[in-house]
């Protein structure tokens, strides 16, 4: 395996510290912390959060993800000259993150705006092996004369979430000569959070200490020898818990006990831990394109990264934010992203830590059942924002308009009822990848008979059809339609696999395994016209049609609102993401080639792409229909949702279902791989540009490696698997390799593709 | 007059950034603004307080002074590049802070990092006749070639105190191009701010509003050729209100029309109306010092542009703080030094204000019975520490001491109980300047009774003699003791005054007049020992002595603390301040030129001065006792607290009492005013440095002027006066010019001095 590709900020530059920030924001799935740098800029928003740790900071505010006291700052003084990069010249820079391990590094020399010059190294990561656990190295050398260097770090508990406190400081200390600890408690009293940081500034130093205005700080001064190198070593264990059993001061004393044994241990050794298990991570679940151009390359190592970074595998309570960890855009909630376009990933590599993806709706049923019970359904109506408590977190107006000062309430909570099909669609995606019964017959079925018993209350009979009127499909430039071929389509799939899993696993609750295929036989499923066009709602088709040009070539910036209304854009056929198109990317096997290609056609031309979700997904259904280099082009647009030129394109944090579309992109679309009737398939698809795509699978316990060329498919499998090369069944044990040439898709698309509509 | 001496900025210094921002912040007694620079520096700490309001932010804290939406801060893009001082070169720079008019006004020129310069120019102020008015221009003029200039501003709610966050965004609105307007409510709901803001930046210009993450913006982007002037004018309308009775609509509306008119005024307009009154206030006010030494007429020119700014004398439910509105130290509570430092400067120029700041305490009678009934005493307790509701401020513990985590018992609220009597002195005072009959028969006497009942129930009857036990004199390194000589003799000032008092308007309450002549009669008031001095308190001169040269060296800083615990300390002759000087100083009538030297003498050694209110009365007690020379070195390094070289002499805001002590050093020191037995006594004694003293000072409703050389004293008076000039009775009606040859004091101290224990 080659190493993973270094991302870099190019160079420094105040527009795009919040960018980069993002971008290279370290994590381990526990903690999430922004790159911001050690010195301060006004510009720069830094921001560390846990897993979970959601509070509302007072009235009319939302639970968000809490931006915790920061550790990362440092105040750097040379010769009592304040350290900032907006004074003085930059000689060099080289500023990576080390994706291969997590290692967020900074090496620069500045000139002093004196003249002096100052070699200024910075290096930290996240350990993936002992969770609450953050290390960082800083290094200052003066290069042309001896120097008095201070530094002052500590934990700084003036951060606030834009201003936002959630926080109230329980207590600071200092214990002996490296360590200081602050406890603090959410406002509202429910969860207790301890930041315990060690500090260390190696050689002969003086050290005070200061605990003023919710900093609690050491300082260090030194005479540095020209050539001589002055290193700070901070290592920072922050835990939270709240459900604490013990006593406030053992659980204090716990992290700190926990934190002497990593400064015990040094910077280099829990480096060589967590970077070991990085490494076996790669190993594991690595994607390797052989590109014309190494971006590509990047842009999955870079989406991997994140994948791994932002999914809190170690709790079954959290979920993965929309930013995953690495800014407050969003508030830290959890949307459909998670099921549709995060779990897949998880699903092929882990299957583990999708079942806790899983597993995390079901302990959040509660929730999603009192929705449905207050709107007067049946079943689980599962929040459009869930936070830690699975209650509904959308905020019940939008943002205020400041011209009318009126709040519109958002639709999405009220209406966007898709995410719950959505939910029941991973869970069989689940079952198909890993035959795990045990989950199936306990989780997954709670889940989708919940499920189903919304739709079926949720359903309006019209003279004896079901309709379901009222809704927003993923499309949402278009609400409160009736009969959204996403969402009717999806519900179908949803109460169909529960009354399979039902049957299956001897449900004996006649009432439901007939009221669930009475809703089968009735539901209405809008059918394709003449042109195979498949109606996006009842509506959709009689509304006008306008040049979205402009609009497209802004992908993304929603500058269709600047023109016309919301209610204006809602009767044109203006969509923000094709639901038709998702649909056939979502039940591959429900929709012929020709189906998909025909609605590809006739919907992409009315789709602005605003939504982040929405390009990928147009890419992955070009290359199933055979269009690959159509398929690239989107494919690599999606990568620049977030590693392209705009330096504000990820402020608030990265798009995380954006990344998981890029590992999607790749093993969905040129790797082609779909699961139809229970069956893995694989039809590839490579660009011109990719000459090779390698790429670890799970498939049933089975652990495969899949190597594809235009020529030729190399297969290896830990244990006897069988699956279907272009529509050709293929049974691989150990390894196997093929020449395509012997594995020609037929002309139709798929050997298994079933009829629409059957 | 002369003009008031320009307050100015030397240079721009990250590290001086918070002590200017103190220094020159622009107030009118009903809101204080810190100075802090338009764009954004780390190290600033930006600060808009409103006079009275007061909010606790959390668990654990302190009701404090809230730091409001800021709306000084401007983001300035020149060609795209962020303007920052720490970029670039400053080619030019001036700020000053006129105090004649209250407008802080900065002009600069800059290099940008590209080369291109810029004129950029900004002037402010707070409105002295529109309270919540404060108006500002920038203007930014390209000098080498055009360029783009973005200017956004507006109101920037995620300001805190610390981290600490007071307020809810309530609502956010623009209305028409140029007016943006927040509502917020304390988290407390009690009280509503409406921050209004009118924003115009002449000429071609495009603008945008954004509200987002409670900062609600106007952007503006403008091509300015090369020459041409680009300018912002902002006008601020800031209200609050704990009591509303209107609608909120209605309430903001108010402000909104407020607005819109001084928008139609214009800058201009409204500055010359607010300097026209800064002007009447000078030429009522000012003090003018013919010196050596520019610094001398400086200090007191800033003295007196702070005293008026930071005094509310709009407002009898609110005082001042003992950082004024100038930034967050001491939470913006009020202390005694008050009544006792900053009271006199009103007392003697506008006693109306003096008169409110008594009724302040009137006000909040409730809160001092409430805290001396919760104690176990009669009358009246007032809080230690002080804000709006005139309960007890002071927190229950210190800050955590970080080593052994414990948190020490704040004593000052427990036993500092002086300030009981310091309030009943200022009482006598005002009447005895005033002769406000109708405030004495009401307010006056019943402050006057109240606290005398406290100290009536504070006595411990000690076989037949009164003490005062467990208590701390103004010296705060002596605590818990009994007897404290100032405490003692204040005490019976203060029962002696209500009892008079009682007398003269008529009281019949039997009861009250037994036990006050009772409590007179038994009180022991320490007695001097043959050497003269009196002793601080019971124990104090039985304690070791030792050399403090090295923390004298330090004043200021509380060094001593860093060798010796608060506990050793209080078992040493240690002074923070010397409470006998301060007694001599505060009942001059009481004790003799001969007792009062030879305390000076004895407590100066002893006496750190690390309280920020010694040195300024040491300096007077000096001058009094005939050393002028000696006094003035006091009164100059007094001056030096705020306006010396330490660039955080006053980060968290400027020591308010000190500039009281500037205007009471020159009239009570060097102008030797004192009033003994309700007479007004000029002493004057002028140091060296200075050959002419000219003040103005009302006295019983006559306005006098009064103009002292080392040879004569001119006054004049608007209606007959009778003063003791050196001693000698002087009747001033009209204008008066006495050779002081002619009045020479006796040689025993004043004429009218009565024996001490008299």
């Amino acid at each position: 395996m080659s190493k993973p590709v270094m991302l870099s900020d190019p160079g420094f530059c105040p527009h795009s510290l919040n960018k980069y920030a993002s971008l290279m924001a370290t994590g381990n799935g526990y903690l999430g912390i922004r790159a911001s740098h050690e010195e301060g800029y006004t510009q720069q928003t830094r921001g560390m959060y846990l897993a979970g740790l959601y509070h509302r900071a007072g009235k009319g505010e939302i639970n968000e993800l809490v931006n915790l006291p920061d550790v990362i700052g440092v105040d750097i003084q040379l010769n009592g000259d304040i350290f900032s990069l907006l004074s003085g010249t930059i000689e060099s820079w080289r500023r990576e993150l080390d994706v291969s391990c997590g290692v967020l590094t900074r090496t620069l020399v500045w000139r002093a705006p004196g003249g002096a010059r100052f070699a200024i190294e910075s290096r930290r990561f996240a350990s993936v092996t002992q969770l609450p656990l953050v290390a960082m190295q800083l290094s200052i050398t003066p290069l042309d004369a001896a120097a008095t260097v201070s530094v002052s770090t500590g934990i700084d508990a003036t951060q606030t979430n834009h201003g936002r406190q959630h926080l109230d400081e329980t207590q600071v200390r200092v214990f002996g000569q490296h360590l200081l600890q602050g406890i603090y408690s959410t406002q509202d009293g429910r969860s207790d959070i301890s930041v315990s940081t060690w500090c260390r500034v190696q050689g002969e130093v003086q050290s005070c200490f200061t605990a003023k205005e919710r900093r609690l700080l050491q300082h260090n001064t030194a005479q540095v020898a020209q050539g001589e190198r002055l290193t700070l070593e901070k290592f920072t264990w922050i835990e939270w818990t709240s459900s604490r059993n013990l006593s406030l001061d053992t659980w204090a004393r716990q992290g700190r006990r926990a934190l002497e044994n990593c400064a015990l241990q040094g910077y280099e050794a829990l480096l060589t831990e967590s970077a070991a298990n990085w490494g076996d991570w790669w190993q594991r679940c690595r994607v390797e394109v052989a590109s014309h151009d190494n971006a590509d390359q990047r842009a999955l190592d870079f989406a991997l990264y994140h994948l791994r970074s932002m999914t809190p595998a170690h709790d079954e309570r959290s979920s993965i934010g929309a930013k995953g960890m690495t800014g407050e855009g969003y508030k830290g909630h959890v949307f459909w992203d998670t099921e549709v376009f995060l779990l897949p990933f998880h699903l092929f590599t882990e299957p583990e830590v999708a079942r806790n993806l899983l597993r995390y709706r079901w302990h959040n049923l509660p929730g999603a059942r009192e929705k449905a019970r207050r709107n007067g359904w049946h079943g689980a109506l599962f929040p459009w924002e869930s936070a830690r408590s699975g209650e509904e977190e959308t905020p019940e107006y939008a943002a205020i308009n400041i011209r009318t000062g009126l709040r519109q309430k958002v639709a999405s909570a009220l209406a966007e009822h898709h995410l719950v099909a959505d939910i029941a669609w991973a869970v069989v995606a689940y079952w198909q990848a890993t035959g795990d019964d045990q989950f199936m017959a306990r989780e997954g079925l709670t889940l989708l008979q919940e499920t189903a018993r919304f739709w079926m209350s949720r359903a309006t009979d019209v003279n004896g059809r079901l309709e379901i009127h009222d809704v927003i499909g993923p499309d949402e430039y278009t609400e409160h339609v009736n009969n959204n071929a996403f969402t009717n389509y999806m519900a179908h799939y949803n109460v169909a696999q529960a009354l399979r899993f039902s049957r299956r696993f001897g449900c004996t609750d006649e009432a439901f395994l007939h009221r669930a295929a009475h809703f089968l036989a009735h539901l209405w499923l809008p059918e394709a016209g003449e042109d195979g066009v498949l109606p996006q709602d009842d509506t959709f088709l009689s509304k006008p049609v306008i040049d979205l040009t402009t609009y497209k070539a802004k992908a993304g910036k929603q500058t269709i609102l600047l023109d016309y209304s919301r209610a204006e854009v809602n009767e044109m056929q203006i969509l923000k993401q094709a639901d038709v198109v998702m649909l056939t990317y979502m039940l591959p096997e429900r929709f012929s080639t020709d189906v998909c290609l025909r609605n590809l056609n006739f919907y992409e031309p009315r789709t602005i792409h605003d939504s982040s979700l929405s390009k990928s997904i147009h890419g992955i259904v070009s290359a199933r229909c055979g269009d690959a280099e159509q398929g690239y082009r989107f494919w690599r647009e999606g990568t620049l949702i977030d590693l392209g030129d705009d330096p504000h394109s990820c402020d608030d944090g990265i798009h995380a279902a954006a990344t998981g579309a890029i590992w999607l992109g790749a093993i969905q679309g040129f790797a082609g791989l779909s699961v139809r009737e229970g069956e893995l398939h694989l039809n590839p698809a490579l660009p011109d540009a990719w000459r090779q795509l390698t790429f670890p699978l799970r498939w049933q316990g089975s652990e495969l490696r899949i190597s594809l060329s235009r020529q030729e498919a190399r297969i290896s499998s830990t244990r006897p698997v069988t699956l279907w090369l272009n529509g050709t069944a293929l049974t691989v044990n150990g390894e196997q390799t093929c020449s395509l040439a012997d594995f020609i898709l037929p002309t139709n698309g798929t050997a298994t593709t079933q009829k629409e509509g059957e």
